[in-house]
């Protein structure tokens, strides 16, 4: 199973690939989308829905996470961001990929058991879990490692829950 | 020459197609996209992207005329209109339409004359420059349709400077 996480921004969007097999996560790749600012919108976001749908293209996701944004410092970065996540979302329903979103707190609490977990430890978390040589730079490329891991121990809790008799029956 | 304004709203998106002709402009078409609420964002989306592209299909508009949003009540609607002004952005240039923004001042002034035009105001001018015998309802039809004109008069002017020597010349 691929899942492959994004961490959509105005002028880079992150991605990250990790292949679970046999219970255990591991990396496949990451790196960004780099979109020149220069370009009008209509040209930046067809540039992120084009990289979104080669990475998909490339890399055969079986699901796609993404970090919820619920805030921003002012409602203009939030609709920038918008239109960003907007296009990542259609290029990977264009690919009929399943879209997950998680709320910033879900991904931390999840991959490294912290809620108010800092940067640092958050990349740290993400390089032990995929036993990496160095932490995953830059910043957009590893939060999106981090979207995926989250998915993948939220998928697996989920499946479980299911096995022993579906979610209905542990609430 | 037509014109298609749009009005992108979490639930329900307006179109307004125009067309000028002899230096007049007059309706084509107005509506509404609806979409369910009901569904998941990226089932949205994908409905809101079908159905501009269906909407550009039937009407092949020359230019696409949008609102541009600066402020909200909170971000986080802020990103949820972000998203869908994403993908009716990503239809537009997949139809090879090329898409203008406006902010709503300049919507206000342009159509009506006076930036702090209210709603209704605004209806009645709509009403009047495309010589409609009643308000063109629901309101995100008519504001789409504002945008469509908005676009119209600032297209005129534009290409009257540039006609008389370009827009260098004229500042």
């Amino acid at each position: 199973m691929i899942i492959l996480g994004i961490d959509p921004g105005v002028i880079s969007t992150g991605y990250g690939a990790i292949k679970i097999k046999e219970g255990k996560a591991s990396l496949v790749d990451y790196g960004v989308i780099k979109i020149d600012k220069k370009h009008e919108l209509p040209a930046r976001l067809s540039g992120i829905y084009n990289g979104v749908s080669d990475v998909c293209q490339h890399f055969k996701p079986d699901a796609i996470a993404l970090e919820e944004i619920f805030f921003s410092k002012n409602a203009r970065t939030a609709i920038t961001v918008g239109h960003t996540r907007g296009a990542v979302i259609l290029a990977a329903v264009h690919q009929e990929i399943e879209v997950f979103s998680y709320t910033p707190l879900q991904i931390k609490q999840t991959v490294s058991g912290y809620g108010r977990a800092d940067k640092n430890q958050m990349q740290r978390m993400v390089q032990m879990t995929l036993r990496l040589q160095k932490v995953p730079r830059p910043d957009h490329a590893a939060d999106a490692l981090a979207a995926a891991i989250c998915h993948y121990y939220i998928f697996r809790t989920t499946s479980k829950l299911e096995y022993q008799g579906g979610r209905g029956e542990n609430r």
